[in-house]
């Protein structure tokens, strides 16, 4: 765990850190609370208070319903950590209170096997989420203490985990098994952080170790079930779940992205801390698959609605895309491990698309509409009339019935201040791996040194850090890290020192500024943005012929509301005189994208007639006008696509 | 009825009756008997066996299992028709002594209800298919009654059919319903025929009219079955069913394609025999709307195979289609019926289209692989790993447990005969729809009129008639309407007569020539082929930016095997230089065609690259080559596609 603390001041992302204290935390306790009109109830809290005997009932929702207010929990910790909030911290504190109330004295802890199927605990590891709901118990404990030295949650998380350790392993009398949902690998890792035990960290190894080992755990459990299952028919499929190989021989990923993400971190969270270079080489190997052969350009990953999976190299559609908002926090999630165990800026590239196209685009502007599924390629009647394309909502939902993403997004949003640095094991070298404004303090080998970011990002490449140095006034010798950028394509960025452009050497994608700081010296690292045309690997079929539009970190896209429909009809010129402005007043503020396009005249088409010979085609010239992916569907519902034909 | 006789002899479609004859009937017969290796067991026959009390078991196979061999059956009566076959017909009289063995003293006959719920007859019609396979019989009863002049079938046929009246109804005691598959509508017309008998017309009618009339009959019916369904949950969707409306308020192709076009062939009959016009208009709504909105270029109908149903307007997704055969076969019976109705050339240009392109594709050209959705884009992998894909095949199937396609094809090809004249109702005209050499002879007003048609169709676009009159050897005055077909655009086709060109009217998209023919007049009619691009309506998202090829009725595809993958890789040059040539080898004959194209140059990526500058695009000239669609995936599995980018 990093002893640095950075905290965000930020034109950009204040907003949506204030949008998720002011507005996501309380809607989401609102909806936890089954009190929002027109939406699908949670009966998260409703659940904790029949399990803990307070009202009579029963379970309702999904069988993991209880993460959802762990998540939430997870959230309301970072923000009171940023915001301190009294109010706030008492209705968790209650919360919490009830937790406590719900949980066996042996520390067992799932609102699902308490109430509805008491006596069955264990018995459908497959399926059931008991694991991955204590995974998420234990997330919001480590928070929780972390940002309010609280322990009441803590606790209840360790006495859950001390049982779990006992109940899980290869000793006699122990289930030898795992998670059919990874999370609790990765969260064991943080509660080895903050509590120091060992135990945490081997249990953690042990899920890691016993996962897809033969005999076939899920299997041999299937059969004592009568081979019956909650969802899934026939035998378990493997693949879904990760445990067709041992993690050490996985190459590439495949079934449930989530639990695939989720894995892949507590595997580098692993490598790092163990040392494990065959665990290090399974992650390389995966991030080269999942980030080179099946990611869409907006960070999205998970090709298919069914099973919410990966399918398999270079197929990315467009339309029957799935792209779970939680599958790309995950793979932020991992992107993040990776970074601390390598600082190589890939990861932080990819950290960054997925931050700000896939998941910022999951949320509304007002923070209370979520989508689930992020498409690259939207025609709202098809959504409606094509059960293809069902799962592909033109607008954002209230809530889900299975509602993880949105306490997903609001725990991501409000600690992203743990993603912008880093600082290299020897102490020497700051790592910055994203430029969001901020005020951070290091502990590095030369002692404290304090950083102030001022970014221009995401609109303009221009950022500047300020070093202060409040013990060694005489100076501090470290290495600055700057991420350069997969975007910045125009030869090396220019940094200046104090006015004076200096040279750099670039290792890993980092350009490293080293030299003996004063207090008050001042870094210009300069990123000019332009607008690009992307082109995809011709393997990924969905995207020939076509180009998307990248300016700095955000993928653009066409909306209906500028452009007309169908947007099929829209190509772009071949010379398409680019200009990108700022409109204050659209969506609240973005830079837009212009540019020459043609338009398939379809006023000359008899109607009803389907196909005509291709001489009678007749186009004209128009502009098209794209907007950044992440403000998409927040006018009236229409057609929006980010890849547009040449 | 129509008293004309016709018997094809083409050199293009001889083939294809031969294999029919030689390879499909008895391979099919075959498969009915559960005698194809590695294929999936039809139980068929097995199931009329113990129906018959001759073996013991379960029923196998879906509930409608007992169509196969009805509509092999049919298959084999046409074949006899054509080719007489002592040996063939004696297997199927022993099928028809089986089948009578099956069937109940009061006429009642289906294998899954006397074997496995017996007593819950028309309890369950909204899934369990009772009359549809009634349907099929009463098609096989008569088609083998006209070709042998047996009554056997038709006998167990008309037996069932009273019943059946006698069970259907308005009065007290009967069953106010139909049929959740349409099918017996249509079979009813033709028991009508052959037999005069009015009240099958009527009966007919009944299920036509009764369809969609409030309250729903299915509702209720699902109510009293306790709300449970044998694949169906929840509700039933009547659109499915086409039973959300009352028939001639129906004016959009909605639900199962297949239910849908039986249920319109039927319309169609019904007006024209009945003269019921408002029957007349929602069959020109629904065909508008089915051929203008909703039909793929090679005649394919059906965009999701969830359902196997039609979705919305220009919704015509290319890989994750459905164009069943048996769709695509009910809508060249429905074509069929339109233009007895009214001779107008669009319906044969549509009934050309599927027949030559979705049709002739499903089937393989050794007559034993079948394709049950004809794709009109295919990438195999996909097939394989993307389970929004899995039900496209890339190679034909031996067999299929829902076996309804097979058989289709094969009595349609062997019927093929019935589609390609008409005579007008006042007998003076004689319609030519398909241009498939013939011997034909009509009873004309003017007398027996004999015509001998000689087509180079469907390769090259020369066409002779020679007129023969037995009777009238001074001359018979008659009109000849010979079909513009919608692929001829360049100008007026040239008529000749006796060599010399003769001026001619046209109507309805038919050029008529009326004169006084003698015995031994020659006509050539002159549909010169080109290569034509093909463009699709600007609302069809999915081929924008691409055109198609098309050669007379054939429509063109690119395969890997001789353009390589990706396939999407590959666009046609702004001046493709077309050029046709007949290729004597290739895929047992056919003509090719050739075009200028790019192609992307994949070898200058970096393995592992997803996404890269668009101005790092690199594409080299290549020559594609395309062929008939009919003759896809009859060499190594391989990429296909019918749409290819401009």
């Amino acid at each position: 765990m990093q002893t640095s603390k950075i905290h965000i001041q930020d034109e950009f992302w204040n907003r949506y850190s204030e949008l998720v204290r002011s507005t996501v935390i309380p809607y989401q306790w609102e909806a936890l609370n089954d009190r929002i009109a027109d939406a699908e109830p949670s009966y998260a809290i409703r659940n904790f208070r029949i399990a803990a005997g307070l009202e009579e009932g029963e379970f309702g929702g999904w069988i993991f319903q209880d993460s959802d207010l762990y998540k939430w929990l997870e959230a309301v910790a970072y923000s009171l950590r940023r915001h301190p909030d009294p109010e706030l911290e008492k209705v968790a504190d209650e919360a919490i209170a009830l937790i406590g109330q719900a949980q066996h004295d042996n520390g067992y802890l799932n609102t699902y096997f308490t109430i509805q199927e008491p006596g069955k605990q264990w018995t459908n590891l497959y399926e059931a989420h008991e694991l991955y709901c204590a995974g998420h118990l234990i997330e919001a404990a480590v928070a929780y203490c972390e940002a309010t030295g609280k322990r009441s949650l803590l606790d209840i998380a360790c006495r859950f985990a001390d049982l779990i350790e006992r109940t899980f392993g290869t000793e006699a009398g122990q289930i030898r098994a795992y998670c059919g949902h990874q999370e609790i690998e990765l969260a064991l890792v943080k509660l080895h952080g903050v509590t120091g035990e060992e135990r945490y960290l081997a249990l953690s190894r042990y899920f890691i170790d016993e996962r897809g080992s033969k005999p076939n755990y899920f299997i041999g459990e299937w059969e004592r079930r009568g081979r019956t299952g909650i969802w899934s028919q026939g035998t378990p499929n493997l693949e879904v779940y990760q445990s067709h190989l041992p993690v050490r021989e996985q190459s590439v990923a495949v079934g449930h992205s989530v639990r695939a993400v989720y894995m892949y971190t507590a595997m580098a969270d692993l490598a790092r801390l163990t040392g494990d270079d065959k665990l290090r080489e399974a992650c390389e190997r995966l991030w080269a698959n999942t980030t080179g052969k099946q990611m869409y350009i907006t960070g999205g990953i998970g090709a298919t609605h069914l099973g919410e999976a990966f399918t398999f190299d270079y197929d990315l559609p467009n339309d029957t895309v799935y792209a779970e908002t939680c599958a790309s926090i995950g793979l932020i999630f991992w992107a993040r491990r990776m970074l601390r165990l390598e600082a190589k800026s890939e990861y932080a590239d990819v950290m960054e698309r997925a931050l700000y196209n896939n998941v910022l685009g999951s949320m509304s502007t007002d923070g209370k509409h979520f989508f689930y599924v992020n498409p690259l390629e939207v025609w709202p009647d098809a959504s409606i009339h094509n059960p293809d394309r069902r799962h592909v909502k033109p607008v954002r939902q209230k809530w889900f019935g299975c509602s993880c993403c949105p306490p997903n997004v609001a725990r991501l949003l409000s600690s992203l201040n743990d993603y912008i640095y880093d600082v290299s094991d020897d102490g020497k070298t700051v790592y910055a791996h994203l430029y969001i404004g901020s005020e951070a303090s290091f502990e590095l080998a030369c002692g404290t040194v304090a950083l102030r970011q001022h970014s221009a990002l995401p609109w303009d490449g221009r950022v500047e850090f300020t070093v202060s140095l409040p013990e060694a006034r005489e100076g501090a010798a470290f290495e600055l890290g700057l991420r350069i950028p997969a975007w910045f394509q125009d030869g090396r960025p220019v940094l200046n020192v104090n006015g004076e452009e200096r040279e750099y050497r670039v290792e890993k994608g980092y350009a490293k500024a080293e030299r003996r700081w004063a207090d008050g010296d001042r870094v210009e690292w300069l990123l000019p943005m332009e607008t690009k045309l992307v082109a995809a690997h011709p393997q990924i079929r969905a995207d020939a012929g076509k180009a998307a539009i990248q300016r700095g970190p955000f993928v653009y896209c066409v909306e209906q509301a500028d452009n007309g429909a169908p947007l099929a009809s829209l190509s772009m010129a071949a010379e398409p005189n680019l200009r990108s402005y700022a409109d204050a007043d659209l969506l609240g503020g973005c830079v837009v994208v212009e540019g020459d396009a043609r338009v398939a005249d379809d006023t000359a088409w008899e109607d009803g007639l389907p196909y005509r010979p291709l001489d009678q085609e007749k186009k004209r010239a128009a502009r098209f006008k794209a907007i950044p992916y992440y403000l998409w569907g927040n006018r009236a519902p229409g057609e929006m696509s980010v890849w547009m034909r040449l």
